[in-house]
């Protein structure tokens, strides 16, 4: 963001315990992902009900982490494919 | 990925514990993604070190899932621009 970056706390609630997240972005984007965290636990978690809470967030994050780097991929293939079009 | 879609078993270890994926992943690939969810974890912890390792791992997913927000709306972003372009 090119605006000054002020922090933020928002206070939020994942999978029934409360978080305060400290950080630059907005209050309302830290609100959408933590809703986004807390359905995708839920979601593992219906599939998967013998694990505890820490086995589930830490499933969450390596599911997390494939989506992401699934999508980083597909932008840094998008990306080069610019370039070279450019070239 | 367009081979067939078998189902791997990989074991990981993570933040300490062992976990079982079960996935149509590869194992190696598996195996990449635990490892950036332990070093995402610990380097989190480096700045938290109150956390127990339910909460760390809550806040590590949505970390990672604030990243990889920012990194598909890069990717719609630049979908639309070469949509624009071809039309």
């Amino acid at each position: 963001m090119a605006e000054e970056k002020k922090k933020t706390r928002t206070t939020v609630d994942i999978y029934g315990q409360t978080y305060t997240i400290v950080g630059t972005e907005t209050s309302s984007h830290i609100r959408s992902v933590a809703a986004m965290v807390d359905r995708k636990m839920r979601e593992i978690q219906s599939f998967n009900s013998y694990l505890d809470t820490k086995q589930l967030a830490v499933l969450t994050a390596v599911n997390i982490m494939n989506e992401y780097l699934k999508s980083k991929e597909e932008l840094e293939k998008l990306q080069e494919k610019i370039k070279d079009e450019d070239t």
